[in-house]
Formats: structure tokens, sequence, C-alpha cells
């Protein structure tokens, strides 16, 4: 830490030199390259990262699902330490642990100040422009600007992002842990103890048994869910999902009736909670007709549909009574709400350890690419 | 009532013969004409009609915009004597005052036992079949069948109705108003206080100042909401709607931009709450699209949308925090609650008077929906 402190002194206000992984465009491989990080103007923060986890939207992103301008440094699930500060700024210094966050909290805007609000407003995560706040990038390679995802980029050894979406962490936090509660964590806890607000005795569907699904499930199970069912066409990923909590496993590809009409067999008239955690219109669709069509069948829709795509249903699904709710980033307040979960885990008061299923060092990006394409993993943490 | 309870005790059993306003297919008048009336199996109750509201709903049927089995009796918003019961029936004798609900409430089912759920899965209210719970119908006109509506049927002098969907009311009550009870009252109600739970000092929007609309609108004042932007494409609903408490009224058609940019302009981000009562997709749309994007904007649709349309809109409007809900007759579990809505209007608790406009003897039906269809009436009530 010591060793930390005195480097921020040295590089505080220079460009810093380092290797970061650009995508410069969709469907390719990542490129590990030189890259020069701006030093952070007011308001900002450079930070040091530690490690990175590699979400199911950095995939869809590289595989061109989601748009967003190129050349870019993804990554948005990082933990890391602050190198230096721009001016201005109050909540963190040099040495301090931190997360940075997707979506920032900004403490002023109508979604901030709403008790119930998260999507902050200073940011548009739902369509990146890959700019900082002040409209600007603080990444060049090879002379040429690279764009920032969600005001985070965590898959470079240094990178800037804005006060309102960095929070200060426990001293004692494991990096190569706490950086899934920069996304996966809250994302997938959220969804259920937020969103949906599971209650005990319930029955439970979570479409789709990756990352943000395991996270589902694992809340799913905490809130006393009697009946969790999960679904994916991957079957490899059932027996770790039973090990959370999965009391049904359903591979749709091997099933003769849509999956919806199971699930709805299987559970009287449908499901209380259902959870999509794809990114898929079908599997949307899925989950609402998955619910019973009545009292308060909650569906909760978690994954990133490809950009420009609609989601089209017949009404009646709704006015039966039927609810269909969404939320980024599990809907908490990142600032106020993530830094405690962290601490929540140290006192051992949740566990996130089965989240994580393999580590790589940061050069072997790729690698860890192909496990999350290839249904390899639930979580790959990258090491910086 | 004397005089009721003889009759009935004379018919008991037998064919009634009587007028009733047939449709014997879409886009036609009504054409009154002399049906016989089965007397009612176990389980169910024939109700000689004192007067009937007329819906939104049975206009989209009349025009063809909701699939129904033709020819049939429309209808669903009745109030009725009790003439006579079947056998096994308990809950209503001859001569009591009743009300028939398109939603019936049996107790028994998944839906019925839930504590949220009203959507009673005996009756299909979504795809009407136009039959009884066993599979017949009880009129019959020049030797053919007519089928019901909603287990209801008004638009005639006697019904059968299952006593699952009939509810007994105060002997006191005004059969010319509390019809509307059936329907239109607790749809618009319902949306408000069970379905949304609009908060005092809430923005709001209703789009569509009929009927429903205009209940809806009752009840976000009654709620405390400081903001009510009415939308209505007939600026002819703007006065009464104010004076019921709208605060801006929007004429789409008069509007440069989309009506929700419009919406969400006058709100700074968006309302706390939409709702929609005209029945069209792109209203729904715009209904959801006026939602303040994060913190738990909550859109309600009770509208009914022509059969087989589909809703369709980018998934990232419910991904970025939105609620899309819905609701059957305002999610009230209609035996247990209609009844009581009856006695609080007669206690002078909630008040219904300005939603009828007009009324009319039940042989001027076509005048009836030709207002309806004008939009020259909230509701008319035909009285018999
Ligand atoms: N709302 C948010 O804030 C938020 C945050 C993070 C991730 N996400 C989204 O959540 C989704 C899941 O992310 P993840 O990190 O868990 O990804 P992941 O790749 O780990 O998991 C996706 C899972 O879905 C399964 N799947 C694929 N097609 C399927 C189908 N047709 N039916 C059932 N299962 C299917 C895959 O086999 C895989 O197990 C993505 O769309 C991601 O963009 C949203
Ligand atoms: N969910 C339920 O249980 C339930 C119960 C009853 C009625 N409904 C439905 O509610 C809807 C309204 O019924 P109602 O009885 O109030 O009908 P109504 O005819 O009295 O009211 C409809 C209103 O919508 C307005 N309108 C038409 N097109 C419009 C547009 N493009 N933009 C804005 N306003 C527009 C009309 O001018 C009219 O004022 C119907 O679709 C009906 O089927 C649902
Ligand atoms: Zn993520
Ligand atoms: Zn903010
Ligand atoms: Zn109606
Ligand atoms: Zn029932």
């Amino acid at each position: 830490m010591m060793e930390q402190a005195q480097l921020s002194t040295e590089m505080a206000g220079k460009v810093i030199t380092c290797q970061a992984a650009i995508a410069w465009t969709a469907n390719a491989p990542l490129s590990i390259e030189e890259v020069k990080v701006d030093p952070p103007k007011a308001g900002e923060v450079r930070i040091k990262i530690l490690s990175s986890g590699l979400c199911g939207t950095d995939l869809h992103i590289l595989e061109g699902k989601l748009r967003v301008p190129f050349p870019m440094i993804l990554g948005h699930e990082g933990a890391g330490i602050v190198e230096s500060t721009g001016d201005s700024v109050t909540s963190v210094k040099p040495g301090d642990k931190v997360l940075m966050f997707p979506l920032p909290e900004c403490r002023e805007c109508s979604s901030c100040l709403h008790p119930k609000g998260n999507l902050c407003l200073k940011e548009n995560v739902l369509s990146p422009n890959g700019l900082m706040l002040d409209g600007t990038s603080r990444f060049t390679c090879r002379g040429k600007k690279i764009y920032h995802l969600y005001g985070t980029s965590t898959f470079t050894e240094y990178t800037v992002v804005h006060e309102i979406a960095v929070g200060k962490i426990d001293a004692a936090a494991p990096m190569d842990k706490v950086c899934i509660m920069s996304c996966e964590v809250p994302t997938g806890f959220g969804a259920v103890f937020n969103t949906a607000k599971v209650t005990p005795g319930s029955t439970c569907v979570v479409f789709g048994l990756g990352g943000i699904g395991s996270a589902v499930v694992m809340a799913c199970k905490a809130s006393g869910a009697s009946r969790i069912i999960g679904v994916d066409v991957n079957e490899e990923k059932f027996p770790r999902a039973r090990a959370l909590g999965v009391t049904d496993c359903l591979n749709p590809r091997k099933l003769k009736k849509p999956v919806q009409q199971v699930v709805v067999e299987m559970t009287g008239f449908g499901v209380d909670f259902a959870f999509e955690a794809v990114g898929l219109i079908d599997t949307m669709v899925a989950s609402l007709e998955s619910c019973h069509l009545s009292y308060g069948g909650v569906c909760v829709i978690i994954g990133a549909a490809p950009s420009d795509s609609q989601l089209s249903f017949d009404p009646m699904l709704i006015l039966a009574g039927r609810t269909l709710k969404g939320g980024i980033l599990g809907k908490y307040k990142t600032r106020d709400s993530i830094p405690k979960l962290v601490t929540d885990y140290l006192q051992k008061k949740i566990n996130i350890d089965p989240l994580i299923t393999h580590k790589l060092p940061f050069e072997r990006i790729n690698e860890a690419f192909e496990l999350l394409q290839g249904g390899k993993c639930i979580r790959c943490v990258l090491s910086f």
C-alpha cells in the first residue's frame, strides 16, 4: 500500500502508458497493446485495475449484439486502487481500494433523488456513447481515440472513471473476488431482493444459468423459494445450478413442448416469479408466459436483448394480471449499496464465491472470452 | 318486491320468453327480438335485469375488434333481481338485488385462493367461448342458440348467470346507478388503488378519458396525485375530465411531437404512473414511454387491444426500470369486494355519479351505442 501511494505521487497529473485489451471491432479477438491513459480531469479518478470479471454483456458487445462505438476498451466489473484523483474529488483518495460501477450514482438527478430510482441520468447505459461525462476520452492507442465502456473500461492496467461511479470499499476486501460485486452480484441479487421481492414458499423459474442466473438462483434460495426451476440450453450448467438451489432443470431443446408450457404444467398455472438472464427476445416472452396469469405473477427482465430488437407479445398476457419489470444492476443505488454488500461479504453475511469458477491472468483475456462463449465458466476473473 | 317474489314462483323452472337485443353479427345494429331464456341449471341464477351500463368493451365487440362467437347477447354491466335459482345455489334467493360480474369468483381455483389473484380460472374472459360453465347456452332466438358474453349478457330482460359471478347487494341500492359497479367503477378504481397503488404527490397520465379513464382520474385524485395529465383525441371529453381532477389536457392529434415525448418534457423525466384506457397498441406503447424510465415508473394497461394484436416495444424500456402491469376488473375479487363498494357508495364514502351521463330505455340501445361510439357520453345506462 505504501509502495502504491508513492507510485501515485510520481505519476499523478501525467499520462500513464500501460497495457490494455483493445476491441478494435466486434467479432474479433481483443488485442493487447500499449495505451496512453490521460490524467483524471475534475471529478474523475484514475484507477490501477487489480482484477476484473468478464460479464455476459461484454460478450454481447464483442459479438456485435449491443451497439457501441469502436475501438473500445471493454470490461465493467473492475476492482482496483486509486492512483490519482482530479480536482474536486472528495470521496476517494490515492491508495483507496475501490470498485467501479457501470451505473453511476450522482445523487442529484431525479432517479438518484427518488428513493426507488437507480438509473442515474448522468450516464446513458442503455445506449452508450463511449465517452466520459465531458464528452471526451482518456484513452489513446496508436494515435487513435479509444472509447470507454459505461464510463468504466476495466480490461486495462489503468482506467479513468468519474467519481460518481466509484465506490470505496473495505481495505480487507479480496480484490480477485469482489470485482464481481461491480455487476454480477448486485444484478442477480437485486433482481430477486429489490425488483421481484421473492417471497418465502414461492415458485420461481430462472432462464439462463450463467453468471447472472446463478446469482439469481442463490438469492431465490435465500428468499425461501420452495421451488426453483432452472432453464438453460447448456446442460453443463445443471449440476452447479442444482448445488446452488435449483430444484428442477429444463433444457428447452430437449422438450417436445415450448418450455413455458412445461413450466406452467409443472406448477399448476405458472410460477410466482420468472427471471430472464439470457438476453434473447424468445426467452423474455417465455419468461412472461411462465408466470401465473393472474395473481401478480412477476417477470423480471435482466438480460440485454440485441440492439434494435423488439419485445413483442399478446397484450392479454399483461391485461390478465401479470407484471413485467426490469432493472439495471438489480436496482441498487450503486455507491450507496455496493460497498455495503462488500462488507456483508467480508462479514460472511452473503456468499459470492460460487459465482467465480475460473481465474486467468489479464494477458489471457481472449481465453477467458472463449470460456464464457463456450459455456465453460460461470465467471472467469482476470488478475492484473 | 312482493310482486316480484310472486312472479318468480310462477315462472321458476319454466322457460321465460322476453325481449333481448341480439347481436347477430359484428358491425350491425342490435336487433331487439323475442328470446327464450331457459331456467337456471344447478349452480345458476336467473335474473331480471333492471339496468345495464354499456362499456367500451361491448363497443369493441360490436365493432368486431374482440373475437367472440355470434349471435350473442352483449352487455356485462348489469344490475337486477333474482327471479329463480338452480339447485344448490345458496348465496342468493329470489327477490335479492344483485350485480352480475364479467369475472366470476369461484373461491376454489389458484387465482381465487391467492390473496392477490382475481382472474378466476373458471371463466376464460380473455378469449370468451360464449357458453355457460357447462358448455351450453340458456338463450334461443328464432330456434337458434344465442351465445352469452362473459357469462353475463345483460342486454336482455332476463339472463342466466352462474352463482359464482353474482353478488348480492344492499336492498337500498339505486339500480340505475350501481349497474356500473359491475365493471366501469372497479376497473378504473382498482387500476389505481390495487394495481398501480398511486401515491400522494405523484404525477399521473391517463390515456383515454371515456368511462374507464374517468374512473381512473377520480381515483388518482382521491389518491392525492399532484398532477393528472389527461390524453384524448376527442376534446369534448376535456371539460368533464378537468372537473374530475385532470390538471392538463393533451390531444395527440394537435401536438407536433409524439404525446409521450410531450408528457416526458412536461414532467421532467416522465410520470410516476401511466394508465392506458383506450385499447390500442399505440397508446399502450405511449403510456409505457410516458413513465419515468427508472424509479418504478408504473404503466397499467386497462384497455383491451384488438384480438391477435401484438404489443411491441424496445425491451430497454423495461430493462431501464419501468414496470408494466395490468388487471381485469381492477384486480378486485368480484364477489368479495364489489358488494362492499356498493355499500360504500350508499354511505357516500365513494362517489360514482359523475360516471353516468346519459340514460335511455332498453329499447333505444342502438342510440346508446351511437352515443358511445360518437364520443358523446361517458356511460349511458339502459333502464328496463
Ligand atoms: N440488467 C443488468 O443490469 C445486467 C447486468 C449484467 C448482465 N446483464 C445481462 O444478463 C444476461 C446474462 O449475463 P451472464 O453474465 O449471466 O451471461 P452468461 O453467458 O454467463 O449466461 C447466459 C446463459 O444463458 C444460456 N442460454 C443461452 N441461450 C439460451 C436459451 N435460448 N434458453 C435458455 N438459456 C440460454 C447460456 O447457456 C448461459 O448459461 C446478458 O444478456 C447480460 O447482458 C444484464
Ligand atoms: N381491464 C378491464 O377489466 C376492462 C374493463 C372495462 C373496459 N376495458 C377496456 O378499457 C378501454 C376503455 O373503455 P371505456 O369504457 O372507457 O371506453 P370509452 O369509449 O368510454 O373510452 C375510450 C376513450 O378513448 C379515447 N381514444 C380513442 N382513441 C384514442 C387515442 N388514440 N388516444 C387517446 N384517446 C383515445 C376515446 O375518445 C374515448 O374517450 C376499452 O379498451 C375497454 O375494452 C377493460
Ligand atoms: Zn455486467
Ligand atoms: Zn443521478
Ligand atoms: Zn366492461
Ligand atoms: Zn376461481
